[in-house]
Parts: C-alpha cells; structure tokens; sequence
C-alpha cells in the first residue's frame, strides 16, 4: 500500500483524495472551491482534448470562442434555463479597484458600477444563440457545427477535486439544424461519440440512456447521457447531449427561411464533457498503490528505471536504454528514463506506482550480461523477465491488453453490482449497499422524489435499448412498461 | 478589389475591420469589448497554439491550470504590479441571484456578497506565486517550468477586434529558477521562441530588445520584447517575456533550501503571447482583397474550384480531383474541395481571396483533356497551368515559396521603413509619416514622455544586439551611447 494513501476500503473519499494529490494531479487554491490543475492531471486532460477534438472535427465540427462574460438579461429569456442556472453563479458588478484615499488599501471603485451585471458563464446556450441569431438566414447556414473548449463557473457549495469544482474545464458542443429529426440525431450522435470515448479510451464501460424530467438540463426537451459505476457502487453521470428543440432559438428569435420559404425557428442541440472525466478515470480503475491509468491517456506509457551502483553501470545501463526509448518512440509509446541520481529504485518505483504508469522497466548489470529486462504492469503488479531484443513490440502489445484488461475489469465490477429488484425492501438494500438497480417505475416526478428522499437514489437514465416489459413501480405499484436504472450518484 | 472591403490606402483602420468581419475571423459581441472568435479565426489560432505549444515542450516546459478569480489582496503583494493591474478588471463581488419579489426580475441576491472581491485574472502571477510556494522548497524543486492557455480579461476602454479586446485567449509562462543568471537565460530563451515563430511561421520579421522603464511589464526587472511595423508604419508588440527577480517570490514568500543549505528567495520569469497575433497577421500582408495567410498558419492550404456546365462534366472533375486530394493529403496538406453547387466559380474565387488561401486550383473540362490544372497565388495572384501529372510535389513547393515570399515582402517593407535620424525636425516627421525610428536617447523616463506628447511615438524596444555608438539625445540633447527604436505603436 502506498505511502500516505488511505485504503479504499477504510474510506472511500478519503481515498480518493489522496490520490489526487499525491498522484500529483490537482490541488485545492486559494479561490474556494476552485481547484490548481497540476501538469501531470493537465497532461490527462490534454491527452482527453486531443482525442475529443478529434472526434468532433471528424463528424464534421469546428471549433470557436464566445465571451466569458453573459448579460444577466440574456438568462432570463429562456424560462427554465434560468432557473437552473441563474441561481448560483458568480457575479461581475464593478470594472475597477482604486487606492483608498484613508486606509492605502485597493477597494472596489464604487463609480465603476456596471449598468448591467455580467455573468461568468455557467454554461453558455444563451450567448451563443445570441450570436446565431446574425449567422442563421437560411436553411444554407445549416446545420451550423460548433464546440468550444472553454472554462465555465457554477458556484458549488461542495466542492470536490475535479468532482465540483466553482470553475472547470469542458468542451460544450452547440449545434443548429433545419429540423427535429436532424437535431436529434445530432444529439445521438455525440452520445455515441462520448460512449465510444469513455470505453474505448477511458477504458470505462457506460451506461446510455436519457435522463428523468427532474435531471434534465435546463431548458432541454431531452437529455441524453452516459453514466459510469465507480468502484464504490455509485453512479458517476460521464457526458450529456440535450436535444434542446427550438427553445432557444425562440428565446432569442432565430428564424431561417425554409427550403420551402418559410420562416421557421431553428433546432438546438447542446453537449459537454469536463475535466470531471478525470474524476470518474481515477474512480474506474484506481487501487490502494495509487492511480491506474488506461494506457491510451498516460501521459508516460512505460517508465525505465536504471539498477545500479556505479557510475560505470550507469554508462553501461543508459546506453542500451537510449535504444529502448529510440524504438518504443518510432512505435508512437511515450516513454521515460527516470536516471534522477537522487532517488533510489525502490523511491522510483512507488512513485510511478503512485501515478499510474501503465509498464515500468527494470534493468540491472544482470539484465545487460543476459539481455533480458525486468517487465512490471502497473494494473496487476505482476513481473516478468523478457529478452531485450523483440522488447518494443511485445510493449506494445502488452499496453493494448493492459488496456483490454482494466476494462474488463471495470465491466466486470459492473455486472456483478447491476441489479433486477422487483420489491422495495430488497431495492432499499440494493441501493444502500451500491450499484445499478433496474426497476420498475411509474414515470412521475413525484414518485422519483419520494425514492430520492427515502433512499437517496435517482433515476441515472432510461435506459435506449431498454426492452418494454410490464411491471409494478418498485414504490408506487403503479403499473409500468419498462425498467429505468437507479443509483446514488456523484 | 473585393467587395465590401474598404481600401487600406483609404482607411487603414477601416480596411482592418472589413477583414476580420468580411472573412469571418471575428466579431463583436453582446458584451462590451469581448468578441466572438468564428471558427475559421479561431481555426488559425489553434494553428498557432498547436505550433508554440509544441515549441514551449521541446524547451522543457509543461502545461497546468490556474483559477480564473484571483482574491483582491493578492494584487496588494507585489507593489508596482497593482499599480499595473488592479485598475482595470472585472470585479466578482457576488455569487448569487434571485427573482425579485415584486417585479420578478432577476436581480443580484444582495445576501450573497462575497467576503472578499475576486478579480477576473488579467494575468496570473499572484495566484500562481501563491502555489508555487507549496511546491518549491529546495534547489531539487527547481527549475519550475510551466505554460498555461488561458483566457484572461483587462477592462479597456478602446477596443479593437483582437488587438485590443476585453476578454482575450493567451498563453502565460511561468518559471521559477535557483539563480537570477538562470532565469535571465530563461527569459532571452523564450524570446528566441517567439520570434522564431513569428519570422518561421507567421512569416512577419521583427525587431528583439528590451522595453524602457516606462513601457516595463508591472513586476518586472526587465521586459523582453519582439515588435513587428504593420502596413501604415505603426509598430506592435507581438510578445513578451520578462524577467521577474525575486519580486514575486518576496511578495509570495517562496523560498528555497540551495545547495549551499541556505534559504533562499526564488528568481522568476514570466512570458506570453495572445490572440493578438492575429491582427499582428493580419496587418503584416493581408491586400485590398481580403486576408493573406502564411501557408504555415492557413487552416486550408490550398482550395480547389471545379469549372463546370454539366452533372456529367463535375462528375469527371470530381473523379480527377479526389486523386489530387489524397496526394495532398498524402503531402501533409490541407485541402478543400469546394464542390457547392450553390455558388458560381467566381463567387468561390472571391470568396477564398477574402479568406487567405495561400493556393487556388481551378479545373475545368478543357484541363481534363490536357491533363492540366490552373494554379492561382494569393501572394502574387499570379495564375499559371500546370500538368496534373506531379502536381502534388509542386504545390508543396509552391507553400514554401509563398511563405517565403510574403516573409521578403514584410521585410523589404520594413528596411525601407526603417530610418536613422539625428534631427528632431526629421524625427518627427518620420514618425509621424510611420516606420521604425532609430534615435539616440538619453534614457530618462521624463524625456521618453515628452517625445510621447509631443508625437505619440514611445521608445519600441532598446535593440538587443545594439552597437555602442556616441550621440546626443535627439530631443534632449544629453549624452547617448547607443540608438534606441522609437515608433508610434498599437
């Protein structure tokens, strides 16, 4: 177990802090509830940007940058979008700070009012519509395809690392279309793009599924999501897709002229993932010896770690390592020589542990005579020796089934804590102990509150694919066509 | 002459707007002084980041993440950075809004005042100096090297789309070093760096020195420049890297064991570049048909145009044209086959003018029998038909002889710009006619200020590489020991 990280089982929470800080990965500031991303959880979400980009720009988005800043009058244009966002924010009131002519101390420049208080954004529908409004004439303009990369700030009263923070990075995708179903397919699209992203790359196996009227995004008409089982039983919402209608384009009056020359109001799509991604990586595949990393979003791949006791070993180590590295990065692997002379072995080895590098390499003066190196994988902790000659392949190989591997694991967790309950006693217990419970329910809000309120779980998603099948509402009795998943959830 | 675009020789700043607005960079928005960045600008900034971001790793330099707010007493820590930053900005004061009981609008919930104001970042210095202080303690700590991309607000009240912007994206390096010799080398690094990009990639030379007291980043010792002359003789700082001291380290507290066991305050560098290299781009070889892009920094290098009358004709064309395409993809270029059935050739032609393309192909049914294509500059304009057959490896050619050729033009332009004077009559006349100023200068803030009044122009930079030459100041008459370049400046 490693140094200074409590045991999940002791104390989940505690546990996953611990790792977040000694894995290096982020810190709490100086601002309440806003968090320093480290470089080496920045260089995690740099990997998640890139390969996100990627995926949009090959469905055909781009990229763009509207202000941080929204007019508090553009929130109260869409009804329910105000509600759920206007609320908790932060607000700019003043441009200006001056010296106080009596104390010396900087103040807020009262003359410096602003007519009209701005907004940090929260999420950033009604400023981007704003500027739609000019883009959009015609059905030629559609579909319009844009995501920007941005900071966002929600004034959380519990914050947690990478969780909840104030302030967090995401990407948020807002989309325009001629129609419904163009909208809507839209919407699914980027689903499966996030659910691709979260098991091919995240190595997390996802839940698809559309959320309750009570866990909709304001001002959606549907919310797609993916949802996650972290390791303590507990759902863990990945990425949402909101089919949005034509509830923006009316609060801020985009109109196009149709292919058959009508003035019509456009259809909206919206969609984001954050740096919580990180949050739900660590809580996937993460252990009591610190961070497990999928080897497709480690920053370093394989780590090589030099046994020696003089210089000339070193020499002798470092020269055949240098061929090592030159191979496993003409094979695309980011590698690193970690010859730091001020750290032992054992230091070396704790620390890598700790950060999740997915194959650490080991090679003494023994290795050389026999030209072999020691192979250690960091989501089994086993060990090999193998022959140096054919290493770069077999690395190669061995990082894809490291990959395959925690994912299979975390399915595996999966299935084994995903449950049919057909009776409240056994659904209260379910829910208690941990889990994804399918059950029964009669589709109102009411219902979905009371069992929030007795239990604390919600409904995480309808289910797409959910097969129909009559049923009894585990809480009301009501009858019931399909089964919906519940969870606590983070 | 493009369509809707004034010309420069009437109206430099006019021509300027028309630009950005005409080939879809950038506009305003509803908020005072931020703009909207449009996909195909912010396609050329990630060009930009991708390229420097890839620079600032190869030199060591590691990502991270800061918070937007900095707390209002951080500012008071270091004195003269105050007096620099804390007058401008956007201040949070409140987290919370609430609809009034009795016109039920949305206002600000008075009971959610923050306890202290925090400032929207218009750099980072503070927030990050007050972190480094939990991550140094020894020499073993040191050099810290990290960049963070950004976005960053200074309230102006003059703004201009990109140069000088409310709200703008930026990188901010920011280095922590054991020896003040080790961040000065730091600091002249990483101008290197930034004038390698703007001479290699964006293709526009410019002058390296140090600012004058006056012109001096607020915190800094000494401030490293790049500064380029646009098309009307004006100059523009295009980047900055300073060299902090200990100043932030004293006001932060942070310092070090060194290897000599003693504690010791840590030397410091900071450094940035910002979207405004766009307009920096854009006024160095942009014509009165649009904009000119560097072929390095174009999102698309070259476009092709079919010239047809019939299904059958664009049919052969397009058949032709996909095999041209995946060479060019092939090549590594960037390629757009504009196969919209909207548009006339002609309109397609002005279009991709007004939006830099660095290289235009037309081809028509008369060039699929002569197995030829027609090839347009946008530099020269110049238009000439090549054979199909090694069309791919000429194009390539061609990219580098534009990105080559626009470089000379903005140099030629420079050096018959560039003037030394001795005379005050001629001083300002030269500058108010527009160039680069060599003058002699008695280094006094008080008479840089009076050449201020009296002509608007400043002290540019202190020439790196100046020879030590006698003189007497052209406007004081005091000793001088070398020139120094003064220019009118955006």
């Amino acid at each position: 177990m490693a140094k200074g990280i409590t045991p999940k089982e002791e104390n989940y929470s505690q546990w996953y802090n611990d790792i977040v800080l000694k894995a290096d990965l982020a810190e709490n500031s100086a601002v309440r509830g806003s968090m320093v991303i480290k470089p080496y959880g920045y260089a995690i979400w740099e990997k998640m940007q890139s390969v996100l980009d990627g995926m949009f720009k090959e469905t055909g988005h781009e990229n763009a940058y509207f202000p941080l800043f929204i007019p508090k009058s553009f929130f109260s244009k869409e009804a329910s979008h105000v509600e759920g966002f206007a609320k908790e924010c932060a607000v700019v009131t003043h441009y200006r700070l001056k010296k106080d002519e009596k104390t010396g101390k900087i103040v807020v420049d009262e003359e410096a009012k602003l007519e009209e208080e701005l907004i940090v954004r929260p999420t950033s529908e009604t400023i981007i519509w704003d500027a739609y409004k000019n883009w959009i004439q015609s059905y030629r303009d559609l579909p319009l395809l844009i995501n920007q990369w941005a900071n966002v700030v929600r004034w959380e009263m519990r914050t947690r690392l990478f969780l909840r923070t104030a302030e967090f990075l995401w990407q948020e995708g807002h989309t325009a279309h001629e129609t419904k179903a163009e909208a809507i397919k839209e919407a699914e699209l980027i689903l499966g793009v996030y659910a691709d992203f979260a098991e091919k790359w995240m190595s997390m196996p996802v839940l698809q599924g559309v959320k309750s009227t009570n866990e909709r995004f304001a001002g959606a008409i549907e919310t797609y999501c993916i949802e996650a089982l972290m390791q303590d039983g507990k759902a863990l919402q990945a990425g949402t897709s909101h089919f949005l209608g034509q509830n923006f384009a009316k609060a801020f009056d985009v109109q196009f002229l149709s292919r058959e020359n009508q003035l019509e109001y456009v259809w909206a799509t919206s969609w984001g993932v954050s740096t919580r991604l990180i949050g739900a990586l660590i809580m996937s595949h993460s252990d009591n010896n610190g961070l497990v990393l999928p080897p497709k979003l480690a920053p370093i791949q394989v780590v090589i770690v030099p046994i020696y006791r003089s210089e000339e070993q070193l020499a002798a180590i470092s020269e055949k390592v240098e061929g090592i590295v030159k191979e496993l990065k003409a094979k695309g692997v980011s590698v690193k020589f970690d010859n730091r002379d001020t750290r032992k072995p054992g230091f070396k080895f704790s620390e890598w542990e700790l950060k999740g590098v997915p194959v650490r390499l080991a090679i003494g003066p023994r290795d050389l005579e026999n030209g072999t190196v020691e192979v250690a994988r960091r989501d089994t902790m086993e060990k090999e020796n193998l022959q140096i000659a054919d290493i770069s392949e077999k690395i190669v190989h061995l990082l894809e089934k490291i990959q395959d591997n925690i994912y299979r694991k975390a399915s595996t967790f999966r299935d084994d804590n995903t449950f049919y309950v057909d009776s409240w006693e056994v659904f209260k217990q379910k829910i208690k102990e941990g889990g994804f419970v399918y059950a029964h329910w009669d589709g109102t809000s009411e219902t979905e509150l009371k069992i929030k309120d007795e239990t604390k779980a919600t409904v995480r998603l309808i289910p797409i694919d959910g097969k129909k099948e009559e049923g009894k509402c585990i809480y009301s009795g009501n009858p019931s066509y399909r089964r919906v998943v519940f969870a606590k959830a983070y």
